[in-house]
């Protein structure tokens, strides 16, 4: 019998063992996961802290007990791999309640670790990061055993601001820093000033290139020189792979500790897999390497390593977009392709518009401001970025799709809107881009 | 100097006047307008009568005075062509105001004559149809002056239910009657089961396989024997082709009175042009002939023209997809493809889903149900429907996209939505849908 073990049981590591039992009835299938909690939704986390999402058994899909008497699952939790042996097949694993190590031989071996908070480690009992359910139950008994008012938010990543909204729409008062000036990587940088905008209009405090020296009590000393006092300090300083444990083994990473996969999701060692956060793989449309740590891409992973283990090779991943979203109070800032940062191995020409989302005179239009990236070698759409209070999700997805067809700025114009005065133009927003270009 | 002739002054034949003086600054431009007004937008008619639409300065898009001063371009509005002599390249104009007509000559002629109201000529004054700025006057004065309380809707088509909902919510009780069972004929029928949901629960009476038999006054005789008084009665019982003064020329009609053309707007005489409402075309992501009388179509028509005269000629138009969306209350309506009655050309599969538009655990979801039919024989996408009160609009213009490149089912598994928890779900209900085919 075929046994399969994956580590880590969240977004990647659950939905592959539950799609590779979908087509295997067979094999035994063993889960490690190295915290509490499995298969939580980790992108709702914010939102629970803001009471936004009100119940708890909402966020956490399941439990060790329903996957085994659904799925023939068995899930581990707070059992850590800590090293593998890939010439032997084997791993070590840390059990963390007991406090012992067994070794677990395995046939096929996928890895979904996922990722772990950067922290600034400033020796602070007010100090919290953000990343699984564990950290958000302690945050949720901190801001109710200790009164908080106020919370200095660091980092004005997409997790930073998707807390500064919900504790601020719950009643505490955000302050937020970031340590340079450019915020939300993942949008062109002037792009953001929407995300400045809503903050001085609610009164929000923040402050760029800042960052905090020390914290004492509640005390916090900045860079600066400031000092401010607040109950609650959670730091989105973005995430480092958890990887330490691969280091032991053959299994390739990168110069950070990402694991490059082929379009199978195979790492360069026969029979071991890996999927998520951890991965290192290439975009669809353009040919460069892409780290994408979202959660379309694990489940897709999921699906396509579940399909090969079954035998349907066919079934192979063609690479990222890079679709992202994120909601800050009123606006929404979306973008697919290539990261900003990424554009310079590019020689591209930009096309942009900032009009009504819909038919001007139809009530509740707002400005959409799209801009798109074109290669100047061949004319196909590299990036795409849209900002608004209403539709730039749906511009952002129509263009992945177009993207995935590896479209020219000019075919823009021949997409067909679905229109109608409260959701478009008859000349959508998108085919202006595709008019505009012919200029350039 | 070239002499172009333009026939039709709103959405077609506006704009492609305008795009050809964009590109040609030479060029004589003359347009005729059998009616008072120019350019204005006709999707907004239900809007402005419903006063969701304050002005009229923003319907009325331009007058001929604006269009001569800023482009050179001569309206004539009460100008109606009466026929065309394609041998001597020349029209009859009748000038309604003068009651004289006259020859011109052309170069270049351009059809876009658009459609008129059906009417079931009831000799009854409080009878109105609703196609353009006119008729939206007569009935805004009679609603103001006979202080109309209820109206009844005859023809649940999608002007119909854009009239009915706007006369709702201005406080006007609407009844709705429908010759047969099928209603909003671009949908599934079975998908419009919300529009009868959403007028039960405002106890708006509606009564479909239902027909006026006569009018006398105010009370209004039906078919079922009953009779019912209203103050007012608008048809929404569909369009014919203003095609008569055509067929005094060699310029081909097809058996419906539309105007057949081919990927360059072109009809079979040289030099003589047609879009908007009156042609006939073929769709882009199958083998059959299309007539999608819609926004969209006019304006791409205006652009591809332009360019053609413009000696740009590698710029065709490959075809419809049919996208279009209707709103009807809280829900909205939207689908792309072939019609429900074209899909007995093909032999074909359905995948469906309904479930929540975004994350579960998210504020604000609601079901989406979306309907995807596909080709057997080449799993190629031919239709897709989509019902609900959120996020039925972006799927359908997703899959626009998808069906331009003629994307098969099962490659929906690979879009790749911009995920976060108020605008989708990892898996997007796209992506299910590909998902699902898979045992199909």
């Amino acid at each position: 019998m075929n046994k399969i073990i994956v580590v880590g049981a969240v977004a990647g590591g659950a939905t592959v063992a539950s799609q590779i039992r979908r087509l295997d009835q067979e094999s035994e299938i063993i889960v490690f996961e190295k915290d509490r909690d499995m298969s939580f939704a980790n992108c709702a986390l914010p939102y629970y802290l803001g009471n936004v999402v009100d119940s708890r058994d909402k966020i956490l899909e399941a439990t060790p007990e329903m996957f085994y008497e659904k799925k023939q699952i068995t899930v581990k939790p707070y059992h850590e791999v800590t090293a593998i042996n890939d010439t032997h097949k084997s791993i070590t694993v840390y059990d963390r309640q007991s406090k012992q190590s067994f070794e677990e031989t395995y046939d096929t071996l996928i890895l979904s670790p996922g990722c772990s908070a950067n922290s600034l480690n400033l020796d602070s009992d007010i100090t919290f990061t953000l990343r699984n359910m564990e950290d958000t139950d302690a945050i949720e008994s901190f801001i109710k055993h200790r009164k908080v008012s106020n919370a200095l938010i660091i980092g004005a990543g997409y997790i930073g601001l998707e807390i500064l909204d919900n504790l601020y729409e719950s009643g505490i008062s955000p302050t937020l820093i970031h340590r340079s000036t450019h915020i939300n990587k993942l949008m062109d940088s002037d792009m953001n000033q929407p995300i400045i905008e809503e903050m001085q209009k609610r009164q929000i405090p923040f402050r760029l290139n800042e960052e905090v020296e020390k914290v004492i009590g509640n005390e916090v000393h900045f860079k600066s020189g400031t000092v401010e006092h607040f109950d609650l300090i959670i730091e989105g300083i973005g995430v480092k792979p958890n990887s330490d444990f691969i280091k032991t083994s053959n299994i390739k990473l990168d110069a950070r500790g990402y694991i490059p996969v082929n379009d199978c999701f195979e790492t360069n060692i026969p029979n071991i897999y890996a999927l998520g956060d951890i991965i290192n793989a290439h975009y669809r449309h353009v040919d460069l390497e892409a780290h994408v740590p979202l959660a379309w891409g694990a489940h897709r992973g999921a699906s396509i390593i579940a399909e090969q283990l079954a035998g349907n090779d066919s079934i192979k991943f063609k690479g990222y977009l890079g679709a992202n979203i994120v909601k800050f109070f009123d606006y929404t800032f979306a973008s697919v392709g290539v990261s900003p940062q990424e554009l310079m191995h590019f020689d591209y020409e930009v096309v942009e518009t900032k009009q009504g989302e819909h038919a001007g005179y139809y009530p509740g239009n707002s400005p959409l401001h799209l801009r798109v990236y074109f290669d100047n070698t061949n004319r196909r759409i590299i990036r795409a970025a849209a900002v608004g209070k209403k539709g730039a999700d749906k511009r952002i997805d129509v263009l992945s799709m177009a993207m995935m067809h590896r479209l020219t700025i000019d075919e823009l114009t021949e997409f067909e809107v679905a229109y109608a005065p409260p959701y478009s133009r008859p000349k959508d927003i998108i085919n202006m881009i595709g008019y505009k270009a012919r200029n350039k």
